[in-house]
């Protein structure tokens, strides 16, 4: 793989940035430029490849939800976090309510955002401060910060995200404030990243937790195993079950226009394109990403089966 | 891994078949001894291994659907089975009727009893005889037959697959016959298999879809991909994402006790364990296999990440 | 009230008769003209009044829920019936399944596909030459027969209602042959009426169950009192909340364009006009019931506050 | 009717406290005693007749609803209202979420919580005071005060309705703040009435919402029309039709205890009975109406049939 390769992928990509249309709900996201589209690779071993506007920062959104559960996990434990939020894909879209109503307890997943919502009250102990220093170092990248403008438009535009805040609490699965946790999380959808901070992330999750440059362990082989599968089966809101299918790497989606993508063992993948499709997902991004998963048969059940068959007898 | 670790295996399940219960909507299937208990284990390259109520027939049930899927694929191609159901995960109950209702406009995926349905009238010109045939090929099991009693006991038991098949047909899901496809379904349903049987199997998608005696393909290795894929988002029911955290292996169950698990590039496994959880999977088939993919280390993710990162390297 | 009053009713609602269509579902449905409307008023006491298309033949279609009903309390009493299907008011559309899904065990009420359907099993042992006997007394007309090309027509497109048959058999609301069932109710959805005839039963009803002019009970009271509170608050699919705070007469519209109303102690109402709202009701039938409720001061609550008040002191 | 037949209602109605139990979800509400029954009957003309606890203090609750729906109406109109909440009767719990859901643009009716939530709003220029000052005048009873200490406990368990709120707002069905309006909402919640402040509030409903006593029109007629035939279809959670079957009177239950029922053009009735049956309303309170309007004919289709008929002839 080398930056001609992601050119083309880019290239392949960028028709798809009229199928879509940047997220209009929260009134500073709308400003975002459709057609931009950008690529960073990060490969566990070899030199770091981008493409177009891989240096555009925009709001990490609902890819917060994987650092959310990461840190949940890493600090609380698999029992905490699935007390509050069971571990199943729904199939519903990024801001449904319907799939935690009266017959359901708890909500389906820790990424959609009622779980999701849940999850980051355990984080109120750690706080912003804290939890914005791991999201840098999770992403190499010392010039993420809470984009105010951004954060000021969804915290007036809230409405939805309090209305499960407190059903949450009705259910017992918020037992603080809910003001507090909607705060929190609000902050940290808000944080700017880009393409290659994502990469760099998604570099540590497919090396198992172990950042390769420093060598230092950031979080636990049983938190990435969790965080990955879980990002393959409930990543992409109700468009995750073909994604899995037609490109196979575990992802994370926000309205922000990014995806954190993993080949796990191999390397770590950020897309930028703030061009959404109707569930939510990087229009462009996703197509993007099946080219460079198809083309260099980066699917995970090509790789287990291609490669591991031969070497692995026992 | 050896028989002593088998054996190991199943006695660390043995104690969960207390918690199911046989499956009693179907009159025939309540028949069954809820505490037995069976494993085999199909390595690619190695010997076979067995242990328990291995030998045991019971009926295949919803694991008919892995191969339906697989030969609907294979000789009608990827758009003429996803016209007929999505490819979403649906953390939906076996015989969910809530899932394909009027918003939805078809089934969330095949592997739901709805989308099975809707598949299966793709293999009417295929038909039983030759259905049959391939399940003996792909299970290398010359003994499997349609279980009669077992036929009759769903036949006539069969209002709620009505339902649903006219549902469908009222969709356009199911252009001809209703009866026709429901015949077809619950003989598919019926065919007697063992743990070994579900084992071969398993060897066969773990290799990509060759038969790793014969050397023969059996299945393309694109049908492969999905299937695989397809079962480890949507093959354990609700308890589907729950599984792929826990034990990480493409699998599928069985109301009639057993569970098909594949290890892709390494073996496949059958196990057999008619006393159910509340979510239609076996209880102690799903133990077994939690035992299985710890101690071996087997969770797709572990081993992706593992064994792959330092030989991947580009 | 007089025939001329009758012609500015209908001229009041004949511009909403271009705000529907015709029912398209049922192709022989489809052929009918929609700007046809037609009125029939029948006093207790007083000469019938007529108007526009009274005399057109159009299908009963689920106006023959509340014979259905009334014959099935008639017969076999409250409980038989009410074991089968609730009583409540369900919002839901003409065919809507998601209102007797899993988590329902029985349909909503008698006057939804799903429960008449329920109902009409306990009508099985009178059949249909009898019900089409009781149909023509209850309407004062001898001509009406079952039209055979709608019948055709429906019974070749009704797969939905085939797969509610199932259903309410799954959950043992159906204890016979679904077929059997199916056949009975779409042959009473296919009796051939009138404006006129809908009126005369109206009249039965408005008059307590006695025909006003033979003198002859037809139906119980209580019967009576059942039917004409469920057409109230279930009569007119999910427009039957609005339909009562705005018209206030127990009413039970059709697929086939037609209206039954009632009002109570007074006089019955037909009313043709195949053009139907985007809720399955007659367009302009609902507009002239409104017209005809509010000059003439007949909506149930206005009645019972001023006409009686003053004669009603205790 | 005499006192003597009260106390008869009564006993006939006692055996069923013990059927249901006292609201527990909000503390306070759990200290009535499940026994207490009261009954109180107010004539247009004649004397009030009163019987067991009638001069029990308990909170409005949800009959307040009642008012807040006819005060909205008298002060703001038809359409101010009906653009916030439809029609239509929902079958659904008093709690219920999931009939607002993601699919339903506003709420079902303005006597299920979200929809007299968000009907409240409009009540907001009138405030409490004003409010409180017009519930005493409705129901001739001065002494009418907000329970401290129960809208303190539900003001501190409103998650739930903080939850609805918020939802209303992202559908735009609240413009304002929610927290306003959920304060006035809960403040009318808290209004504690008896069984005698209903029957007279009942007497206003019944006489067209003139004041029989002062000659003084307190609400408009058509503002009388609708809150009585919503009440028929609507007032009794999802038990409305039945209850409109069997008892036939527009009524309104609220977790209180209380019921408010009319006699249109007769009489007021109100009853009190804490103890609650699984759909939040009276368990007793309901056997006394069933039992009253049995007895005395005073089903709104039996009286419209019966007396109506003689002497409405054309």
């Amino acid at each position: 793989m080398d930056e001609i390769f992601l050119q083309q992928a880019l290239e392949f990509g960028q028709p798809y940035t009229g199928k879509g249309t940047v997220a209009s709900y929260i009134p500073e996201l709308s400003k975002a430029d459709g057609r931009e589209l950008g690529i960073s690779v990060r490969p566990i071993d070899g030199p770091q490849l981008r493409c177009g506007y891989w240096q555009r920062r925009f709001t990490i959104q609902s890819i917060s939800k994987v650092i959310n559960l990461a840190m949940a996990l890493e600090h609380f434990g698999f029992d905490a976090v699935f007390h509050k939020t069971k571990m199943e894909p729904s199939g519903a879209s990024f801001n449904s309510m319907s799939r935690i109503s009266d017959s359901e307890e708890i909500p389906f997943n820790p990424l959609v955002n009622s779980g999701a919502i849940a999850v980051v009250e355990l984080l109120l102990p750690i706080g912003l401060k804290e939890m914005l220093s791991t999201v840098r170092g999770l992403c190499s990248d010392k010039d993420i910060i809470m984009d105010e403008e951004v954060f000021q438009s969804e915290w007036s535009h809230s409405a939805r995200n309090r209305s499960l805040g407190y059903l949450l609490q009705s259910k017992g699965l918020i037992e603080g404030s809910v003001d507090d946790t909607l705060l929190l999380y609000t902050q940290l959808c808000s944080l700017s990243v880009t393409a290659d901070s994502l990469a760099n992330l998604g570099q540590v999750l497919a090396n198992g937790g172990i950042c390769p440059q420093s060598g230092r362990r950031l979080l636990k082989e049983e938190v990435v195993r969790t965080v990955l599968t879980m990002m393959l089966t409930c990543g992409m809101y109700d468009g995750s079950g073909e994604f899995a299918v037609r490109v196979g790497l575990p992802s994370k989606s926000g309205v922000g226009g990014g995806i954190l993508s993993v080949v796990p063992g191999e390397m770590g993948i950020g897309v930028y394109g703030p061009s959404l499709d109707s569930k939510g997902n990087s229009a462009a991004g996703q197509k993007i990403l099946e080219y460079i998963s198809r083309t260099e048969k980066l699917h995970i059940m090509d790789r287990l089966i291609r490669h591991e068959a031969p070497a692995a007898q026992i």
